[in-house]
């Protein structure tokens, strides 16, 4: 019996996904052979990374604007790396948002390659909101955002506005929404959340912003290369890549982003409600902060853990606990999730309400 | 009906593998869950991590000497620039021996950390041997080697003796033959040739060769924070580590090392001698220089391909191409490979003579 998968990532992708993947790793398109042992530089996959590109341009409403989309290996972690190296001149400052663990990362990445200013941070308050002011030099390279926080469940509604390039590592809400991508000049997200399995990256990126820092990139952390050859510089990681490409077909074939953002804030305000209802729940992260894919939040009290734990997992239910900087629980909530995982959580919440 | 797949890479994996793999992603572990939407943190994972590095030291003999094995992201692409930035300070020096594409690639990357020296070239022969007489600065801080050279069809047999550090790019020989591996003190290989799918390289370091440039290394490009990360610095291609340890174990099964060489070697001894023999071929590479992975050959007339052409076709024979630069046909035999797809082979190349 296939079970409720709350997992904050590596996490949940759609079963029909599961099953064509499956499929391609014993005869890819009914060719007689693996997906996992046909050359990348072969017609079939060559037409697989050629989609792939093309519809995660299409899902942001990208296409024929300037941008790029690669698939990379390295994860999230080693853009954050390749974005200074890329867009950061060792005179040049940056400035990122500093909004959890992952904004923090990143950062410290960046400060191996030139000067970093911290447009504002929520450290304060162990992240559990997203800063409102925020100061920007007007000559720093780009502004580092990190649209939703995994580990601290809040996320981005509304978008600070600069004239400066943006960079926004959306691991973790990626495809999960409608917005206006276009005020976006650099997009990145691990595959792991809402979009496949982990080892590999989406980068999407407006190639104008590229080739200024008059340094020298090692070819593979090289976006200009990676354009160059159609994000297949060197041997991609296939099958992660090809199972994107399902998760994103099965994004279009299902409403799009609009539908995806519907049945995503559908889910939320399920969850949101009864923790807000709930006298045995608290939210860790209030009001519009919230994020749509993360809900975090602890027991009023503490020493009813074990029973609360038993019930979940009685309930078929993995994948519950809370990163070990907040405590608590983790709801993860990502485009795969059927509103009925949601519901069962609930219920489960109910029931321990009225065993308490 | 199952193809003859002599593609070199991604390439033929045991079908065993494929099975076992695809049964993962649908179910892994009878945990109702699959491979791709577990937490690289959780339980079942980290016991697939920890066996893929402990299985990688044990086949290559290196278990308590030294060594840690790593499973990373981006191919052994990345690796030619890890490998620099880790153990090329600014004002050292390091010995690339030039045998053909990726040793070129490899060495141009060092060229951004430091001064690079080549030891010996095969290159005023396109790559067609292995070069015997090297010149070794004893002050450099590593040689470079690549053992086995796909594109052109050659392999190094005996090994330089050297007293610097010997780095060597494994890609597309690794786990195929026995070698006295504690010669080396850091191999790599990116994993889709003998060992799994696009998407990870296995790196085998010895440990007291790091962190002697006095270098700032961007994090996911450091060893050692990936050593100290137990090689989940961040989250891992777990579908390809786990590809990877099905193939090691199929490996381990089957006779390890010793036993694997044993079947290469009567592999490609099958098809050199239908090369030597038949009148229609010619071999690329002459005597001790002929890799046992991947041999190259090309038509006696080249008028006569597209005839051979359909002939091999006709067998189910796939992936026979050779590369660009150097034409031909080249027949990748690596470890999965059965003898019989290599009996077909030289079956169909009998058949083309009679006919011809």
């Amino acid at each position: 019996m296939k079970k409720h998968n709350f997992s904050s990532g590596p996490s949940i992708l759609p079963q029909e996904v599961f099953e064509q993947a499956a499929e391609a790793v014993l005869d890819f398109n009914n060719s007689g052979l693996s997906l996992l042992e046909i050359s990348h530089r072969s017609k079939d996959f060559v037409a697989v990374m050629d989609e792939a590109r093309a519809l995660a341009l299409e899902l942001l409403g990208l296409e024929n604007k300037g941008y790029q989309a690669l698939f990379l290996h390295g994860g999230a972690s080693l853009q954050f790396a390749m974005i200074p190296y890329n867009l950061l001149g060792a005179n040049q400052k940056a400035s990122y948002l500093e909004t959890g663990t992952w904004a923090v990362a990143a950062a410290k990445e960046a400060r191996l390659f030139g000067e970093v200013e911290i447009a504002a941070s929520s450290k304060d308050a162990n992240f559990n909101y997203i800063p409102k002011e925020i100061g920007v030099s007007p000559d720093a390279s780009y502004l580092h955002l990190t649209s939703n926080n995994t580990i601290f469940g809040t996320q981005i509604q509304s978008f600070p506005e600069v004239t400066i390039p943006v960079v926004c590592d959306m691991s973790s809400d990626i495809f999960s929404r409608e917005l206006d991508f276009s005020k976006f000049d650099y997009i990145y997200a691990g595959a792991q959340k809402n979009m496949g399995p982990a080892g590999v990256a989406l980068v999407v990126v407006k190639e104008s912003i590229l080739g200024k820092t008059g340094r020298e990139i090692p070819s593979m952390l090289d976006l200009q290369k990676h354009i160059k050859g159609e994000s297949m510089y060197n041997t991609p990681p296939c099958f992660a890549v090809y199972t994107s490409l399902l998760t994103m077909r099965w994004i279009k074939n299902n409403g799009g982003l609009a539908a995806a953002e519907k049945r995503n804030r559908e889910k939320a305000a399920l969850l949101y409600a009864e923790i807000d209802r709930n006298p045995l729940f608290k939210s860790t992260v209030q009001g519009e902060d919230r994020s749509v894919m993360n809900a975090t939040f602890v027991l009023t009290d503490e020493r009813l853990q074990e029973r609360f734990d038993a019930l979940w997992k009685a309930a078929n239910i993995s994948g519950l606990t809370g990163h070990r900087s907040v405590g608590g629980y983790r709801a993860s909530m990502y485009n795969a999730m059927k509103i009925e995982s949601v519901q069962t959580l609930v219920d489960v919440m109910k029931e321990f309400e009225k065993q308490a």
